[in-house]
């Protein structure tokens, strides 16, 4: 059996500690015999943690660093002073070539921050982008949305470049043939005012009339449609699409607050919640965020996963998951040829 | 009894036509003996739905218009030929002093188009914001929002005067004294390149020092902090606003579906959801858009109170119970007078 897929691991990033990481490595490693892991961290903890799991004998090598970038580090902060940190040493071990994709639960800014400092931008990208999967009614389950909060700024040709990225790892993730792309935009005439917006839309009206583009534009999309299924990709700028996946949480949060006070409010009530509790379960696994893979960072020489900070092991065993499939698909590849075909002129 | 409170209400305006809205001023004017209706709308139509209500006699004068705006009529065309609408006439009526506040359930962006023409900016404000109230976990169960759509845009000296208006409204609407308000912004690093914000913050800092100036600003918030109940007022421009409200509208609709759909699941979740029908009709009800008080509009020579389009009865006694209590409190007045003093030089 040829374990030719190499994942780079930051073992120190996450909420839960490298238990939950090595976890996560556990469940993969049963299910998937074509992956190695190069985990970076503190030895003398992680040493112990790997060699008591059988699953892993043999298929892991550990870094060992003797820093770890806090969920609390300004960005600025770890670009000048993490160097000896476990998520630095995973991001240049993607650098040297020896793993294909980085997976870390930590500080997502800094994550970003060392990502563009190690893999830089791939060629003809300005901005790289954070993307993440959104429940969504649709038959995938899942919207594509992005960026979520990589750059503040987008101008008219970074949003046709998300919007570009965005399709294919939709096309990766979701299985999907040909994505369909909207602009998130808000209702009104007023829209006129943002420049940027419309002159993407113009771009990838073109864009997509092209045979081979593989996407759909289906035009502006407002906030409410992202969870709908009507659109597979929603691209807009990282300021917006951050305080739109924050305000889902948000509310989220509150409907499971009022739901839990609803359902203790009498003894009907109670025993309905008893009767429910199957159902409710089900639903608080379908929004679970440890279930939903983590961020990938979009847009660089090599591909990054973020899971969530507070991410189990299950939700770590998810991010190696798409993981390795971004490695297995040569991801990275396919995604800097679609952006600079669409950057030649037409002829 | 005296009726002193003129409230001027668009009938044509909703989705549900001039009977829900007859339907709340009756719930109305049985609560309330100190209101007076100018009704603006189709009198062949309106005239025998007022004279069979009991509760009305007397205390509405129709004005008749031959013209209603869609709700998907562009507001600029309505600014253009919409001189002979409910809405316009509606409008007028604030703007000749007749009454004091405005009701419609039409087209929020032409009815913003319509109110700056009429009853134009109050002085020394750029910009006009729309102002919701948001579900919350807190005390007072809601959080004011704003700019939520009037504006895409928004400098700093805009956020500072929804900051100032957004209070006014949440200490009449939230009885609160002292209202917590947040400038909402991402929770990364980045965000330092949105000037704007950071020059509001500096200069709401400053105004909140000032010890008559009714505001607690708590900095910076998240899309996630919205309905927590740690804020009582969110500012933000309207692009943004109007995405996160929409966002969030999409996300309960997700969630409700999800819930209906793990419900049905097997007969034991049936059966639950039977037993906790009463309790999911209390969050729905918490949740209703109807229920709570239309959006505002603030910053003009006149209060307007926009309710929900698919309002019915009941949501538009809601709107005319917020209208009442802008018009006996002298809100707008209130505003002004803010505005007008944050203007003024420190000494």
């Amino acid at each position: 059996m040829a374990r030719d897929i190499v994942i780079s691991i930051d073992a120190m990033g996450g909420d839960s500690g490298p238990a939950a990481i090595v976890g996560g490595m556990v469940i993969s490693a049963s299910k998937n015999d074509e992956i190695r892991y190069i985990v970076h961290g503190d030895e003398a903890e992680l040493r112990p943690l790997i060699e008591k799991q059988q699953a892993l004998d043999g298929i892991v090598e550990i870094r060992h660093c003797d820093d770890v970038i806090s969920m609390t580090e300004k960005p600025s902060r770890a670009m000048r002073s993490g160097k000896d940190s476990s998520m630095w040493g995973t991001l240049q071990t993607v650098e040297k070539g020896d793993a294909t994709v980085a997976v870390s639960c930590g500080n997502t800014g800094a994550l970003m921050a060392i990502s563009m400092l190690r893999l830089r931008r791939a060629p003809g990208v300005d901005r790289p982008a954070i993307a993440v999967l959104w429940p969504s009614r649709g038959k995938t389950g899942h919207t594509v949305v992005l960026d979520v909060g990589a750059d503040i700024r987008a101008e008219a040709r970074d949003l046709v470049q998300y919007a570009i990225m965005g399709t294919e790892y939709a096309r990766l993730d979701l299985n999907l043939d040909q994505p369909r792309v909207g602009l998130l935009n808000v209702g009104t005439e007023e829209h006129k005012g943002r420049a940027a917006l419309h002159e993407a839309a113009t771009l990838l009206e073109s864009l997509a009339a092209e045979p081979d583009s593989g996407m759909r534009f289906v035009g502006f999309a407002e906030g409410s449609d992202i969870g709908t299924g009507e659109v597979d990709v929603i691209v807009t700028d990282g300021f917006t699409g951050n305080v739109a996946l924050k305000t889902a949480e948000g509310t989220a949060t509150l409907i499971h607050s009022f739901l839990r006070e609803a359902m203790g409010h009498s003894v009907f009530s109670r025993i309905g919640a008893l009767f429910a509790l199957t159902s409710l379960r089900r639903l608080q696994k379908r929004l679970d965020p440890r279930r939903r893979n983590g961020g990938v960072f979009l847009g660089l020489n090599g591909a990054v996963v973020k899971s969530h900070g507070g991410a189990d092991a299950t939700g770590v065993s998810a991010a190696i998951k798409l993981a390795f499939r971004l490695a297995q698909n040569g991801f990275t590849q396919k995604v800097a040829e679609r952006v600079a075909k669409a950057a030649e002129p037409n002829e």
